[in-house]
């Protein structure tokens, strides 16, 4: 076998046998491909595109490539994903709600780059708090609290870390086979049997437009049935941040007010209660009303709350801090925002804002910049709600003095009207095996 | 500028500008572009293709690219093209007309490899002649006696040369913008004013569509005259090899044969002759008629052949050689290959023959491969001749003595009727700019 024949193979529209597929797979590991077949292979599946048999082979394909996590069956094992959004802390809230339903969560999460943010540094925010532990603690501390948040560790998925950098510089990121078989190779990596993907649309999503979030999220559902897990996907909106922080500290607090019962009803409430519905239904036969009724119970009760300090605990942390964020550290600098005028927030451009909260040091532009865990945005005027001239619509923190060029794009990010417009509806639809639905 | 967004656009289907394909050649050249990027984008050319304004502006671009030759306005200079066939020794015809008739031609050529053979690697058959020559003696050469045929000096056209080379193993070459423009910058880089160019179809061709070679031939044509050059393209037929012989000596003294008034009327004289006539019906206001029979003339009246002795004479040659063959190296072995039936030549398949002498000696599989300057093969019955059983039907020359499986695949090769078939089209058409004639 010849990678010559299987990029001429693609570049003619035929669609890879399974064993070429294996072929490119192992070649790229074994680094015996050199990437200027690789990247000609890329554009050429961006342009014809994979039937749904490659992208599932080619994805189980990459998720063998490297380390892969197990679990015993005992276990009820569950993921969740989001494509990434602004001010999206929904892990930190659907992850101690399964775990409170006796889920088993042992999820590696990533770190945040350009306007999103990651898992793995919000949580780094707390004090003492260990997320490069090692396998055997990883273990230890899902089968003590059912709930274990860690950085990424071992060669996980190494087929996928040589594809997507070299996309990356190729303008091939975009494309939705290619996408789903990224995102895909790491959670069948991963291990859980149950998995639930948030697919992000909108202004400040990778997939602006709502239709490519249902395809991929379709592709998505589909790989991952197709061997051998259950998914299922809600397509949400994201024109505007989750929530009312961004930022890392920020963003904790945030996740542990709605785990103590606060904002029932808000948008961050409202997904991440679905999200974990979705979970709960899918490991348990309950309807999603039913398992919705459940997943707000294990908030309520606070045995949620209780979850995501046992984790903090486990790993080291000092959970003391996320009771009102005593012992957190503080920003220099504090820096209102405030409104020009009287009338509604009609929307706030995620994408602006989450670069505006990189800017004040809360993300990284570049891998290796370093983070302000206290930097970021807090909002006090969603879309929807009125502006008073004169009155405060936003924070910012940061240890930057300066703010006033980050003020001047907080201001331009704001669509304001006179009127008020009618709730824009957040979640779009659920795809499930071969089946969209309106939710 | 980014070379990303070079790649994106052509993704998307757009034309790239003249400032983007010139960021594009000057950084391959220069090395600032990583392999990586430019296989991507010439996926991107190849199945979205490129404009007419795009593949003229990158040809220009790439010949300019490293060194060119330019040429005093005195000399009126003519440059002839094939696409390369089997057999196909026209430009040891070609050249010493035109020169024959006051033009001046000033020509690199290239090597053989695989199952096509190259002028150079032909010439060199010629004990004492010297292709590999000093810029200065090139000059010299022409300006002394209208001809000059060498092997490539100095360093042309880089930018072909890094992208000939990653399109060979990205599955890439097959596409008839970046052909045509990998072609023409060495017409251009070369500098000839007038260029006649032999677009071979059929099996043995690299363009075995005709309806592909006339889209070849119509681009090329469209180049060079956007370019400033006049051009024209003749398609010629290349399923059968051209004129009775294939091998380096064999085929020099066929050239020669031909320039002393043997064969007139062959497949090889007529075609030979219709590109003379080419380049002199564009440098000399004469219809193609009249220019063709200039061309027989120069035949004729043996100043071709003189002009061609004067050359290697020029070159350090022995041009007594090409009188009668001796003084050429003689092969161990001649091995004659015998009808096996009664009836006529059909067809003999151009490639497989190519393929034979190549492994006869005649020819290099790879480029490091030495030359067997003597071997080859003579047909002697070439397609719309009669065959009988028991008489030879062709000779192998070769120093390896067992040509027992090549004569097999001879044999495969020819396509035997009992009845004679009428003779096929030669000369498919010819393209000028703007315009595709029937010939």
């Amino acid at each position: 076998m010849k990678m010559f024949d299987i990029i001429a193979r693609k570049r003619d529209g035929k669609a890879l046998t399974y064993e070429e597929l294996e072929f490119f797979v192992n070649g790229i590991v074994s680094n015996k491909i050199p990437d200027y077949q690789t990247t000609a292979l890329m554009m050429a599946i961006y342009l014809n595109g994979m039937s749904r048999r490659e992208t599932s082979e080619l994805c189980m394909l990459m998720a063998n490539s490297g380390d892969t996590l197990e679990f015993s069956d005992e276990y009820i094992t569950v993921d969740k994903h989001s494509t990434g959004g602004v001010g999206d802390k929904t892990s930190l809230i659907v992850a101690p709600v399964a775990a409170a339903c006796g889920l088993t969560v042992a999820k590696m999460s990533g770190r945040g780059l350009g306007h999103t943010g990651g898992t793995v540094d919000k949580l780094e925010s707390i004090p003492g708090i260990i997320m490069d532990m090692s396998m055997e603690q990883f273990e230890d501390n899902y089968k003590k609290t059912g709930l274990c948040l860690s950085g990424q560790s071992g060669n996980m998925v190494p087929a996928d870390k040589i594809m997507y950098a070299l996309r990356d510089v190729t303008a091939t990121i975009s494309s939705i086979p290619l996408i789903a078989t990224s995102i895909m190779s790491k959670k069948l990596a991963a291990g859980a049997k149950n998995i639930v993907l948030d697919v992000k649309t909108g202004s400040g999503a990778f997939m602006e437009n709502p239709e490519e979030a249902f395809d991929l999220a379709e592709k998505m559902v589909d790989i991952g049935t197709a061997n051998g897990r259950r998914v299922s996907a809600l397509v949400t909106m994201m024109d505007n941040p989750l929530g009312r922080t961004i930022g890392n500290s920020l963003e904790v607090l945030e996740a542990a007010e709605i785990l103590k019962g606060e904002h029932v009803g808000s948008d961050l409430y409202n997904v991440s209660v679905a999200l974990a519905a979705e979970l709960i239904h899918m490991t348990s036969g309950k309807t999603i009303g039913e398992a919705t009724e459940t997943a707000r119970k294990k908030i309520k009760d606070g045995s949620a709350y209780k979850k995501l300090c046992d984790m903090i605990v486990a790993q080291g942390g000092d959970a003391s801090v996320i009771e009102n964020g005593d012992g957190l550290k503080k920003p220099l600098y504090t820096h209102e925002i405030i409104s020009p005028e009287d009338g509604f927030v009609v929307s706030i451009d995620a994408k602006t804002i989450g670069i505006i909260s990189m800017n004040l040091g809360a993300g990284r532009s570049k891998k290796t910049d370093p983070i302000d865990y206290s930097a970021g945005i807090r909002i006090l005027r969603k879309p929807g709600e009125e502006l008073k001239k004169g009155e405060p619509m936003a924070v910012f923190y940061s240890d930057i003095k300066d703010m006033s060029e980050l003020e001047k794009k907080y201001l331009e990010a704001c669509e304001i009207s006179d009127t008020q417009l009618p709730e824009r509806k957040l979640i779009l639809g659920r795809v499930t095996k071969g089946k969209i639905e309106e939710y």
